[in-house]
């Protein structure tokens, strides 16, 4: 039995830069709005939470509770020392719940790089997993892609590429509701034998996975990224960081662009009101709140990580898949799917 | 000797997508208002070359000629093939002048694998480089950067990446006038030895020659690729051409967004008009055509490569910076630096 049986979501409270009180009024949210959700515990220093839950009217809400713990990882603290020294930190121990079976998924806004070490040292990998991987719901033309390793594993190897491809499939067919996805390897020209030695040897491997566990429409270059030939999009941890944060700071650029520009004088400041919808549109679009969460996947236990500044509405929205996750099972279907893609890769010849 | 006295570029007249009608139009461009610059010889086919000059009426100009070649590489052709099979192309052809000394630059907006192979083994690398590396300019929130390696070498060596920034540095100082342009290098969390080892053993390089060729500020991470942290980011052709282009395709992807949007409704149409300077504004910032080619740095011989799109006005200024790069003797210093920083990695202990 991988997961417990009801869909109890341990969320570190003290992990966000908003502080515990987004959180609590996360979980408020949570409790009314997300479908099946049947406990939340507040994970963190209960002087702190027990004031804020009271505040917000659910000091006595059945489907809450407070776990305490003293300690907080914060965003400069060095993973490795972190988990030495701060054993009682909100996040250690929302995952320790995880790790007892007394929650089945852990949701954190907290130091990503603690996190991934905790995640994966506290909960251990999937049987046929070697190295968990980080995947994260990015917008394109029409929709939504799987990006996957987006950090977890900077020096993978061909067959982690290949449980990237399994892993961001059986997370796309859940979060996008995509039956088949098809999934694109990224390298740097899409002739055979172009790319480095990694990407040749996991092509080779996807091949053989191809029909089965996996949809493989095969190599792909950065210029389609947001093209809607795939729905998942595998590379290593190195690469996939580097392209989503590069992506986020050109975003962040051309924001910073048309802000400065449209302040500069009157006529520019009224036709942007005229024509806000269109912006409030491609917002919408774009909004990384919608999927407000990526889960590092591939571990004993569900790790979703939620951006560091969300607002309640993106924490409640990471907590919604976070339920999601664990009722639909996701763990079994990887744990199945991972066997036959490695008997595939390994016993092929 | 390194360059041949007189700035005289050969441009491969037969690799645009525009045809070669637009090369002709750039280079009378270029002869007109490039400051300095000799000669400029066509490389391609006179019997479309030569009336494409008459109707231009250059075709007695004495600083414009035409080099005959009777082939073409094409974008679909596989680089190494097309270096055996078609001898006599526009590109190799234009390469050879720069070989034999009767072209100082060549420019091209052909095949860029094909550019890449031909000119690294036609022209061979400068003394201490093992690699050529792709160097591209690109702008953030005031000014550009320079990104190196955009996909020349997508197998690099921790040396190759001190190359590559010593490179990039006197590139920088070169298009974009900066005196000791800060250098970073690219990966995922900035504490030391949290990247991969490649990275890791670059960064302890980079440290030796830090404050002799180069001003090394250090570790960077994908978010701040368009900050105003660094004027040089290194990074291995793989990570490169990949951030390069996914940015290229979040570009697009939030064009036609806006494009889209603007054109729902009439308000957001006028709203749009008079706003229009703004965007117009934010378009010459980002301007691509400004520093229209990407050099490919590291060889015996320089090589531009400028965009298979480019239109007449990105490849005048890709002649420009040709011409920039042969009158300030860009190999001379490259060959003087990469000497000097040599020394430091390879002799430190």
């Amino acid at each position: 039995m991988l997961e417990p049986k009801s869909s109890c979501i341990a969320i570190d409270a003290m992990g966000s830069d908003k502080g515990p009180a987004e959180i609590v009024a996360a979980t408020k949210l949570a409790v009314e709005k997300v479908p099946d959700l049947r406990r939340v515990i507040l994970v963190g220093d209960e002087s702190i939470l027990k004031p804020l839950l009271e505040k917000e009217g659910l000091s006595s809400h059945p489907d809450i509770s407070v776990f305490h713990a003293s300690e907080v990882i914060t965003m400069d603290d060095k993973p490795l020392v972190a988990l030495k020294k701060k054993k009682d930190a909100s996040m250690l121990r929302a995952i320790e719940l995880v790790k007892n079976g007394d929650a089945s998924c852990v949701v954190s806004c907290g130091n990503t790089g603690s996190l991934m070490a905790a995640g994966t040292i506290k909960l251990r990998t999937l049987d046929g997993v070697d190295r968990p991987a980080l995947a994260t719901v990015m917008p394109r033309k029409r929709g939504h892609f799987v990006l996957i390793d987006a950090g977890a594993n900077p020096t993978a190897k061909a067959e982690h590429l290949v449980h990237n491809a399994v892993l961001g499939s059986d997370y796309c067919r859940l979060v996008l509701g995509k039956k088949d996805p098809k999934v694109g390897l990224m390298t740097i020209g899409t002739e055979e034998g172009k790319g480095t030695d990694l990407v040749n040897q996991a092509h080779t491997l996807l091949k053989r996975v191809d029909g089965h566990q996996i949809n493989y429409a095969g190599l792909i270059e950065g210029f389609q990224t947001f093209e809607e030939g795939v729905d998942v999009v595998v590379c290593d941890g190195f690469t996939g960081n580097i392209l989503l944060k590069a992506c986020e700071s050109l975003f962040m650029l051309l924001k910073g662009f048309v802000t400065e520009e449209i302040q500069a004088n009157i006529l520019r400041k009224m036709g942007y009101l005229l024509s806000k919808g269109a912006f409030d549109a491609i917002k919408t679009q774009l909004n990384p709140e919608r999927y407000g969460g990526a889960p590092l996947l591939g571990l004993k236990g569900n790790v979703l990580k939620a951006h560091g500044s969300s607002n309640k509405e993106a924490i409640m929205n990471a907590i919604r898949i976070a339920n999601e996750i664990v009722s639909n099972e996701l763990n079994r279907h990887i744990l199945e799917d991972i066997e036959k893609a490695n008997n595939l890769i390994y016993n092929a010849e």
